[in-house]
């Protein structure tokens, strides 16, 4: 049996990413994907096709209703910002924050690891080409770590605590790409919009928006890495 | 419109002498309960009436199914510990832990503070006559606090940022059914028991075991306070 890590993944290009990271570096992957109350299903269909491809070993797809908490225009039916500079993306914290999301979801992720006995959890925060959330910052990651160092049974008891990895979190959304590209990584199978327009046919969620920051940063990326999205 | 407070409530007679403290305190009150997959509704129930009596604004019941994560006997159908002595309690950590819990309900917590604009959160853990619970302890809390700092908008933008409060944390049993009583509890409302006998009638769990760490350590504070258990 190897060894085990939780990968937290939406199904972006990040996550997926990681998920080939985490591979390459021996894990057995047990990819954690939340169905918080977004705006679409999107994402769980591109999470389980990512799972699917790289062979993960489970996928927890958990339910968790954080539109019941709103705060945010991800949960609720407020705009989501559109056509912004992308300078401006990370100028303040936009209304697509979720309050607490990412505590709440490496708490889980750190639960399951527990239980598992996993002592690695992934997660593709980024600080570089970011959109201005407080909780993907690398001061914010120590933090957690220290936090949940103290919080369960393992940290406690055991001499290798549960680790909280981010190997994205300096790198620029060009070098992400060409790193996942390096991997073999295949973007297609991957969404990073927040609002998609809706496709023809079986009415599930498709086409990108092309303007919100999520899009606007995933074309920056491309650009940089210069590579054509197969989204495009 | 008075200052905001989320209350974790479990209707156990901790969460509960927490209610009467911060409704003393000036606070209104906003109470959080999970149903996480616990043993029995018992504890939903307790905390409807204790919310209900206490005048709550709102009583938010959150649903989050850590069963689908396990690992605890609290969530799943291994057996609780029963008739042991009160040290043998907090010598090590038991099977009752439940993986995270505390920094799961403690995000979940300072997410909705943050969407209604509370600054307190308030939780009702006891390091003295505690369970051995690493998520109880004073160090623990203070990291969360930390943690919580920065990854919040409110954390990072505002000058008052949202607070922990853990006003049990250093009494012992007997201390906090003394303090409730000087605030007019009725634990009659409360409970404790992991795993209650079924009652007669209706169905509903109504008769503590007497014997699980939480009833001894609950038969202890009545004793300390001098005062008789409206539930024996």
């Amino acid at each position: 049996m190897g060894k085990k890590a939780v990968i937290l993944l939406s199904g972006g290009l990040d996550s997926t990413t990681l998920m080939a990271i985490a591979k390459q570096e021996g894990y057995e992957l047990y990819a954690l994907t939340f169905r918080y109350g977004q705006r679409h299903e999107n994402e769980i269909i591109c999470a389980k096709k990512v799972a699917s491809v790289f062979n993960a070993k489970e996928h927890l797809i958990f339910d968790i209703d954080l539109a019941k908490i709103g705060g945010s225009s991800l949960t609720t039916n407020a705009p989501v910002p559109k056509e912004r500079g992308i300078n401006e993306i990370s100028a303040s914290i936009p209304s697509t924050y979720v309050p607490a999301r990412n505590t709440i979801f490496l708490s889980i992720a750190l639960a399951w690891a527990e239980t598992i006995g996993s002592r690695a959890v992934f997660i593709g925060v980024n600080s570089i080409d970011w959109s201005g959330y407080p909780d993907c910052r690398p001061e914010y990651i120590r933090a957690f770590q220290n936090m949940a160092d103290l919080a369960t049974k393992t940290g406690v008891e055991d001499k290798e605590k549960i680790k909280i990895f981010t190997p994205l979190i300096n790198m620029a959304k060009g070098e992400i790409i060409r790193k996942g590209i390096s991997l073999g990584v295949d973007y297609s199978l991957t969404h990073s919009c927040y609002d998609p327009l809706k496709g023809e046919g079986n009415g599930s969620w498709v086409k990108p928006c092309g303007v919100c920051d999520s899009c606007l940063l995933r074309k920056k990326g491309f650009a940089e890495a210069g590579v054509i999205d197969p989204l495009s």
